[in-house]
């Protein structure tokens, strides 16, 4: 999942004219609740991808936890966001000498006994005044001690939990970056549904889905690597801005961004609704401001008739995160969920979300 | 904090007889409700004192989580509960040739480096058909990757925790054992206070309560120590029973069991009363059975006669630890709620504790 303030959500001033109001929200018959995705864990609460945080978010009740996957040299897969360890840990002084030329301390250079060896905090920027932490009200940089973990490590916290406090939590995991681990020689595709198959996620009936933001790499799971392995999971295919670079392409020696403009679109919505079960849009995607007013876009609609679903990244309550004219995080909520009509939530504090959930199943109608 | 079956609860018949009706106790005005302490995290879920059982223990909104303290070799307060590595870690295959001449591996005879190399899991039994689970419904053996921590590693996740979820938890330490400390040529006591010191742990305004088994050593805290240090925590008198050996000391060359029975009587209460604020005792001294009744003994009520406040350990809501004539969990919290009108609970299971106090705050007639 990508990091970006919701700023298509800002100057909200119509708000009632195109979503239900909220007043009747616990007269009316709601559909089905969309399912709580604990993004990264707790990450709200504490450093994101550790199993302290994915512990912190099982007690919160979310339908699913995520875990983003990257490849360390020796090809354990590494929960963290990131392909690199820059703004999470202390590589910079465990292994000083150890930067590629563009200065970025790359996790698959690592063998996984090293990243153990590595401190993990909340995500920090780099400044010329030296580092500040990227949400200045999550928890504090480098206090207590938080290390980076495997999906397998993961994967037997959340079936452990599963046993011992009984809620049947999924897993969520997102292949990062396929073409730069192809470009490592490294096929991470393969190697997470290698993992997978052996804890025994291998068909619809095991609560998880498989995401990724690429394309090709989501089809080659879907037509060759899953029927070679007698697998069939849901995938959902993640939608970046094109801009952000998230995946990119060298064409004739040039640099390129993908461009993620097709699936948008309706064309692009049926082709994707061949190999995926659903997409996960950027937030920002489902709504758009003309004239200092909100207005949802057809995208929920448009990948409904389709039968995708749609589990849009990311729901956060730091003040930041809300734009002002949104106003609350209940609200913002409230917009998700009735204005959007979203079958899923991306959320870094999913005990707000689920708050919100069992409020308005129960009829709370001041929630 | 001991483990012991709550054999003393066995076989009760006539529960209604000596406790309230459970069905009148939401009509009638109830007394301050008892603080919830997370003996050794939510250690009912994931293994004791690790930081991912202290995170999970966090969201279930104890008033207390609750720290067990052993010195390593190069003086780190390390949080777990036994002085011996054994039943917690792999510390028999990392460290094969370090016991000591009776079978152990000592905390104390390792440096905080070396115990941060130990995999920790649920505590095990050794058998001689190998290694079985303490509790088998609990978080499965060497499933996952924990490690033991730090004290300062604890208070800095519990008071980060404090600031991102804003519930206000505090933190329960025990001194474990001062005289087997002493005996190895260290003050576990001293280092405990500067280091609770050093996280602003110095007066009544933060939530802290201190523990130990050791009348002695609390009270050299109460009237030494803390003056010394211008600390003023209050101070809990665990008390165990004699036979466990808690406690030993060497007289003339040989070991005995120090006797805790004084602290059972109305003038040991009083004694206690000179340095302590509280008393911990275990459940099964709350309660004793004759001609198969259950009949409270006077100990809370002497307590309060004396202002102690009383915690007892431990409630736990495996089936195994819970007595077929008590019935279910719930029954067990009414008595001890109820029946034994305590201050405080320790208990492995925080989240059904916590249950159980809402809906009773709230008036469930059905809790």
């Amino acid at each position: 999942m990508i990091r970006f303030a919701l700023t298509a959500l800002a100057a909200v001033a119509s708000l009632t004219l195109t979503l239900p109001a909220m007043a009747t929200t616990a007269s009316t018959p709601s559909p089905p609740q969309p399912i709580v995705i604990a993004h990264r864990g707790a990450s709200g609460y504490l450093p994101e991808h550790t199993l302290e945080a994915k512990a912190l978010a099982y007690a919160m009740r979310p339908d699913f936890i995520e875990q983003d996957l990257v490849l360390s040299k020796d090809d354990h897969l590494i929960v963290m966001h990131d392909i690199y360890l820059d703004a999470t840990t202390d590589v910079a002084e465990v292994f000083p000498g150890r930067a590629r030329a563009d200065g970025h301390f790359y996790t698959i250079d690592f063998t996984l006994a090293e990243l153990k060896r590595l401190r993990v905090t909340s995500t920090f920027l780099s400044t010329e005044q030296g580092t500040i932490a990227k949400y200045p009200n999550r928890f504090p940089l480098w206090q207590s001690s938080f290390q980076l973990s495997t999906l397998a490590e993961e994967i037997e916290l959340i079936e452990g939990l599963n046993q011992t406090l009984g809620y049947d939590i999924g897993i969520y995991p997102e292949i990062k970056k396929p073409y730069f681990h192809h470009m490592e020689g490294k096929d991470i595709a393969a190697l997470t549904l290698a993992e997978l198959k052996e804890y025994g996620y291998t068909s619809r009936e095991r609560k998880i889905y498989l995401q990724s933001f690429d394309a090709e790499e989501l089809q080659r799971i879907k037509r060759e690597l899953m029927p070679r392995l007698g697998m069939d999971l849901p995938l959902i295919q993640l939608i970046a801005v094109t801009a952000w670079g998230e995946k990119q392409l060298q064409v004739d020696g040039k640099t390129s961004n993908y461009d993620y403009d097709w699936m948008l679109t309706a064309a692009g919505l049926e082709r994707i609704a061949s190999y995926a079960d659903g997409i996960g849009p950027w937030l920002g995607m489902l709504a758009r401001i003309e004239g200092g007013q909100l207005h949802t876009t057809e995208l929920v609609q448009q990948a409904h008739r389709q039968s995708l679903q749609v589990h849009p990244y990311t729901i956060r309550a730091d003040p930041s995160e809300i734009p002002k004219e949104v106003g609350t995080f209940r609200q913002l909520l409230h917009i998700a969920v009735h204005g959007f009509g979203v079958d899923g939530l991306f959320t870094d504090h999913p005990d707000r979300v689920r708050t919100y959930l069992t409020r308005e199943a129960s009829g709370d109608r001041h929630n």
